[in-house]
């Protein structure tokens, strides 16, 4: 847990702490790495601007772009009303447009040149001063893996790290590609920063559904007392893509969907599933617990891969009725590519909580649909009796995109005689304008609050429980198994269920 | 329980005895006294063609219907027509309706004189030869509590209960006025039926809703987790009146709705309520439960009654807008009367399930609405956070009349912010056209299933825990508290409720 965390207004009497509201922000400098890149255009500057207008942005905050290409501090605030007015889930105010792209300015930057970071640092400190706020420094880092740790260490000669305020560091994914380098990076990182002030990106963690599932649960002891060890049957995550590779072939056609989506997302969803068992939480509890989950997944041995571990790659099939090409016939794709695009597995906790109940998880890119969700199954009473015909096991899915709803199915009386039908109660009021991922995490590491970011004991572990898979891919110990595109996949992941009398749902 | 219920084919495995469509039906004789009365007209005869109607009476069935008037076998069967068009919630078909009526036969019959019965027995025989069907008998009492035992001891003396085949006697409420006269009238009733033999009408027990609530907890395990101690608040029991006394002074004025709603309707809600705790339950342990919780009820000493009962009498107010009488100035009424038309009162059951929460029961008539509903009401985080702003207690509510339903209130996040909102969701799918009480209990009175009837013991029960209160009445321990026609009751019943910082909802 972040100690700049004012873990002293957590009040262990209500469950949480204080609501981010009532918090005093100070005035800081957010530094960009990678100001023209597509992530800042589509999710940074727009969840910057949407955080403006709630008011969740400090009284004075200096906003510094980098980028390679030379250009003005008005090109490059303009750049960004374009992006807004593109991508902004709200619509761009006109009264208050040039008051927010006041805060821009751009530096034109080369990150392998140790000069650039000496000027930065001018640049930082003149409008620090110009401003009149403290040496509060965010370093934002959207930028290519093999940038990352060039960054760091010049940010740390050119003493851009020695302020007086705090210093953060944001960066996104990929973490390292297995557990060596990921340990590598993480190293080098710490040369320049404490872990505490390391913010890792896992934008499913900012997903509104699974930032609030915690204040739902505190708000319905009912479902709170769903989320019983005694009645869950199964648990099963599975994120699909209708998308192909796309563009992203040389990075993908090596990562494939276990390092792409398994070792970050989807076991951050486990870990965000698992912990709310047994007990109720309180916000500063959550990274214990999720470490304390992750050390008691149980390891599979490459050797035992093949049972619990599904390993597929999508053919020529087709989508809203369009042909559309096998992976290896993707542009930039070997045409040997053993590459996975799917990824299923059955998931066992050796946790107390979760005796017993097993975790099923899938992922996968051009399937039938594009959905995230977790699905808990109840246990069912089987029973031979013209009294309960009709009736199917309960379930609690909670939808995390596209859409976010948490509901239930239950088994409901028809009015008439006694046969029953499955029905889903909605729990959540959905909404059109949920705040993104994006503005939710931003928000988090403005506050110093590190409760929905990937730490570092989260990914060590989940490198070292994926390594053994990792193996078994090289080894070619699994088999891999084609799936038509716009497909649900595998058979064989229908199979890993039956072997348990369950089913995907 | 009753020993011709074939309990053999109760399935300890699914957790209840197969559906009553599997069972084969005898023929059989139903004999009823008072087959010109109100009662017939408006619940019996409807219910027993929408019985026909549904294949659920024997193939051969006799019905005889008794009267003191003098009539014809037709009179009386276009009587019945009548009433299957005045009362039948299914539309009368032409094509069957004869067929229907021919089963009819009317007896004209004076209680008090033996030779009517030994006539009637001749009739009954006469029928049984003519249609070929066995010696089974269902008397059915729709009379005058004073002619209850008047009838039975006759019916001994004139051999009508000597036949070779089944006999059953299904009774009407009241079963006495106190511990005393119940306990008579059992014994009187005992010379002539052996208590498997007996019936005692409870028509609340044959609402749907409470029937199938088994089956519904057993379709639902996610329901069936609601019932838990650790969740529950309180539960209250409501079963409210728009009307008043009306016509009934003469009986009312001297029972009370102690007597009238109280001793039976209210208690035998409460056990069918509380015996869902702790476990889940087989048709065939209902029974051995409710008695184990009106057991456990504790008692309330006529000399702390007033600490935890609410005697209420209805004072001149407003119904629809309209004004209505005082309960003193109505009709037939005593003018200095201090009967009690409202009853309030939180009870305690001495049960390991149910340690620590209270059960809150009313009833009234001429109050705002008509009611009858279980409310149980779930413990409530309270905290005093912006992040559970507009929350409040989760409720599941058993609708048992005028409608059928079981709905759950939750609170649900709004789409924007964290404000919190109650909702209502229906677990159930409500019916225009449920089967009437009076349908499902003399389909099991046919069935020899006396699962949801009042069994000797619950009533003696009842009756023992309500006489303390009785005698507080006579001595005038307890405050008779006004309330306005129209109101939700006396103010004291809110002031009960709050003495536990609990409300009614």
């Amino acid at each position: 847990m972040n100690t700049e965390r004012p873990i002293a207004e957590a009040n262990p009497e209500d469950g949480f702490i204080e609501s981010p509201n009532n918090w005093s922000m100070e005035d800081m400098t957010f530094i960009l790495f990678g100001a023209t890149g597509d992530l800042a255009q589509r999710k940074l500057f727009p969840a910057l601007y949407n955080l403006y207008l709630d008011g969740k942005l400090p009284d004075t905050v200096s906003i510094i772009g980098l980028g390679r290409k030379y250009a003005s501090d008005e090109a490059f605030q303009s750049k960004v009303e374009k992006a807004l007015c593109a991508y902004s889930r709200r619509s761009v105010d006109p009264s208050n447009l040039q008051e927010f792209l006041a805060k821009f300015r751009y530096f034109t930057f080369d990150a392998t040149i140790e000069e650039s970071y000496v000027n930065l640092l001018k640049l930082v400190e003149a409008r620090e001063k110009e401003l009149g706020i403290p040496e509060n420094r965010l370093f934002y880092l959207s930028v290519a893996p093999s940038l990352v740790d060039i960054i760091t260490s010049n940010l740390h000669a050119s003493g851009l790290d020695k302020n007086k305020g705090w210093k953060r560091l944001v960066i996104e994914k990929p973490f390292g590609r297995d557990v060596e380098t990921a340990r590598q990076l993480n190293d080098k990182l710490l040369e320049t920063f404490h872990d505490n002030e390391i913010y890792r990106i896992d934008h499913y963690l900012g997903k509104p559904m699974v930032q609030s599932l915690n204040t739902l649960i505190l708000a319905n002891p009912v479902l709170d007392s769903l989320l019983d060890q005694k009645l869950i049957s199964n648990v099963q995550i599975t994120a699909s893509e209708i998308v192909g590779v796309e563009t992203r072939a040389d990075y993908y056609d090596k990562a494939g969907a276990i390092r792409d989506m398994v070792q970050n997302h989807l076991l951050q969803l486990v870990m965000m599933t698992a912990l709310y068992l047994p007990e109720n939480l309180t916000d500063n509890k959550i990274q214990t617990k999720k470490t304390e989950i992750l050390a008691s997944l149980r390891t599979i041995r490459k050797e035992e891969a093949h049972q619990h571990v599904v390993r597929g790659q999508y053919e020529a099939g087709e989508i809203h009725d369009a042909p559309v090409t096998g992976y290896k016939e993707e542009p930039g794709v070997e045409a040997s590519s053993k590459n996975d695009t799917y990824f299923a597995a059955r998931l066992a906790i050796d946790h107390p909580s979760w005796e017993g109940i097993p975790f099923y998880i899938r992922t996968g890119k051009r399937m039938n649909k594009k959905s995230t969700q977790i699905v808990v199954e109840f246990k069912h009473k089987m029973v031979d009796s013209d009294r309960l015909k009709g009736t199917s096991p309960n379930l609690l899915v909670l939808e995390i995109s596209p859409n976010e709803s948490i509901s239930l199915r239950v088994n409901l009386k028809e009015a008439s005689g006694n046969q029953f039908k499955p029905v889903w109660i909605d729990f959540s009021t959905s909404s059109e304008n949920q705040p993104e991922a994006y503005e939710l995490l931003l928000f988090d590491a403005i506050l110093g609050d590190s409760t929905f970011f990937a730490h570092w004991r989260e990914v060590e572990l989940s490198w070292e429980w994926i390594e053994p898979l990792l193996n078994a891919y090289e080894e070619d110990l699994l088999p891999l198994h084609g799936y038509r595109a716009g497909s649900t996949g595998p058979e064989a992941a229908e199979e890993l269920l039956q072997q348990k009398q369950h089913k995907w749902w």
